[in-house]
């Protein structure tokens, strides 16, 4: 079977450079031959305490009802989400896989071949790859040295045809925020709709979602796979203006939450003892690994830290890494982040403690 | 807030009618006051016999590995999936939300605005929704009067925007299926992509998967959904040219099957005995309504029948239904159903029964 009809995939489908996920455990294991067990996985921003338990015991509860459809809207996990958040169900909207498919919907929403979306970069990687899926070319506009994004950039950025604006903060890989009067100056000189990803935002002093009620340009994403947990169930979800919530629900999947995932993260949002602990432990141990790790560390609001290990290469020190059982993210695939960054997840005390360590051999 | 900027949004989202799912038990429970356990859902095409024991130990045994990322693309419920079809795993992706995520990543890595897709009315709603969401404009040829596809009718539909042409064999809400030539006959008078949606394909004498082999323009899609009894999970699959494989994962959302559902899926496709079960239950059941069901009873190669209560309109009819604590689909939401069809989902035997009875009462 050698045919193929290249002519029927969009054109700017060959642009998009495939997904690269953290490495799992297996996959470690096996290529350097170790027990699975004695793997550390400190490079997806996972939770180094696992789920919680009250979301696990949702997910058996709910396991014998697998065989019927959930609600198409997830509506009991969006009442759930509004206490949380204290915003208005008519502002949230519940999603899956995770955030990206908020994501993915939102750019389905609003992208037509030619519009543009403002990416600081270094950032997270799906941006891009959903943006050009859909249609729109995205212009790249880097931070500051220390991360920071570059608002006159952006501003300068804007053109006719763009559509949304993306701000991860605390941002991926390097855990810095948008300050809230920078966020106000994109939005008030703004005509697209900003997208704030704050996927990271429980281990931050600060969030943006009360903002949605006073810009109808505003978009927030949260997730369940951080602090909460969850990653496994991907889970996500938004809040945005009520006249924009109104149009993402006509063209949005439906049933794109599973049945065992709401009720997971309704238990797990109930969960606020863990979600405490969650909080507290990354907050200590990101200061610790600032403090400890002889390389430069920026500042994070995050559940993970960014290392510059340069003169040595990323790539080297997490081959290094690897080779003792630790899995980390070498940055190397974030565009514009250059080949000397590394960001760990802030693990458990006993695991910062090993990675400070495995840093203090490399360095 | 009574802002909008209605002009960012896509302009044939206008056109899209919400998709309308079945109604549910904790919905029409509370309508119209009965305990929610008796209430008889033949609304959504699940399965009767509820899911594979195996599947639900299976989530049993995963809930506290939910902190954790599933593999992004689901490479060991690819595996169980080539398994079962007989089919490389060069040919496969897994997919979620459902079936529905394979069709909106499909889209995305398709449609072009202008693009056209083919959908012989009445089918499955998501199509079209589908497509416009992704820009396309649908074109809609409407089945023979037995439900039959208009093979001649899709042939003349097909002009040079032509990109994906979507069958349902067996067909929502008919049941009825494209015979393999007539399927042959539009594969090879079309540079379009075929997508055959084999849905409801476990409980029929036959399917197309092989013909992938053949054809660099054949998709096939299938879904845990029904046979397999995982609804609630949100698990698809496609079977497809790897040509076209290898472009799908380059736009692909990651990590869009969760752990769980990872898990429930390879553990379903093991259970063959209930698989033979739930199929056997279907073939003797929809065989049972049609012989006893005073109405014009389509044949029916799915786990529902198509059921034409003229002169009676199906609003009444399914209202009637509801207010006996049965939930079945009244076909009004299907383009081109007309106001006279109802779908009943093929129950237990019991369930059958309590179904013909009441469908004589009303008749």
């Amino acid at each position: 079977m050698c045919l193929s009809r290249p002519e029927l995939i969009k054109k700017n489908i060959s642009g998009i450079a495939q997904y690269v996920p953290g490495k799992s455990i297996p996959q470690i294991a096996e290529d350097y031959g170790f027990d699975p067990d004695s793997v550390i996985k400190l490079g997806s921003n996972e939770n180094p305490l696992g789920p919680s338990q009250k979301a696990v015991e949702a997910i058996i509860d709910h396991a014998g009802d697998v065989s019927v459809y959930p609600s198409a809207d997830a509506g009991e996990l969006v009442e759930a989400i509004s206490t949380y958040t204290s915003m208005s169900p008519s502002y949230i909207v519940a999603s899956g896989p995770g955030m990206d498919g908020l994501l993915d919907g939102m750019m389905r929403l609003l992208i037509e071949s030619g519009d543009e979306v403002i990416i600081p970069t270094p950032t997270f990687s799906y941006y891009e790859i959903a943006a050009r899926a859909n249609g729109a070319s995205p212009v790249f506009v880097e931070r500051m040295p220390d991360h920071e994004v570059n608002v006159n950039g952006i501003l300068d950025a804007i053109s006719e045809r763009t559509k949304i604006i993306f701000l991860c903060s605390p941002n991926n890989p390097s855990g810095t925020m948008v300050p809230e009067n920078e966020l106000r100056r994109i939005l008030d000189a703004s005509r697209a709709l900003v997208f704030v990803d704050e996927a990271y935002v429980e281990f931050a002093d600060r969030n943006v979602a009360a903002l949605v009620k006073d810009y109808d340009n505003l978009i927030v994403g949260r997730t369940f796979s951080k602090a909460f947990g969850l990653a496994g169930m991907r889970i996500g979800y938004g809040i945005m203006p009520e006249w924009l919530r109104s149009e993402y629900m006509r063209a949005a999947t439906p049933f794109n939450v599973s049945g065992v995932a709401i009720a997971a993260g309704v238990a797990a949002l109930s969960d606020t003892e863990h979600l405490q602990r969650s909080i507290e432990l990354a907050r200590t141990g990101r200061e610790e690994l600032k403090r400890e790790i002889p390389f430069k560390v920026y500042d994070s609001q995050a559940n993970f830290v960014l290392v510059d290990v340069s003169p040595l290469k990323a790539a080297d020190v997490s081959r290094k890494f690897l080779e003792s059982g630790i899995i980390v993210r070498n940055c190397t695939s974030f565009r514009d982040a250059g080949d000397c960054l590394i960001r760990v997840t802030v693990g458990t005390p006993q695991q910062n403690r090993m990675v400070i360590e495995r840093f203090n051999d490399v360095a």
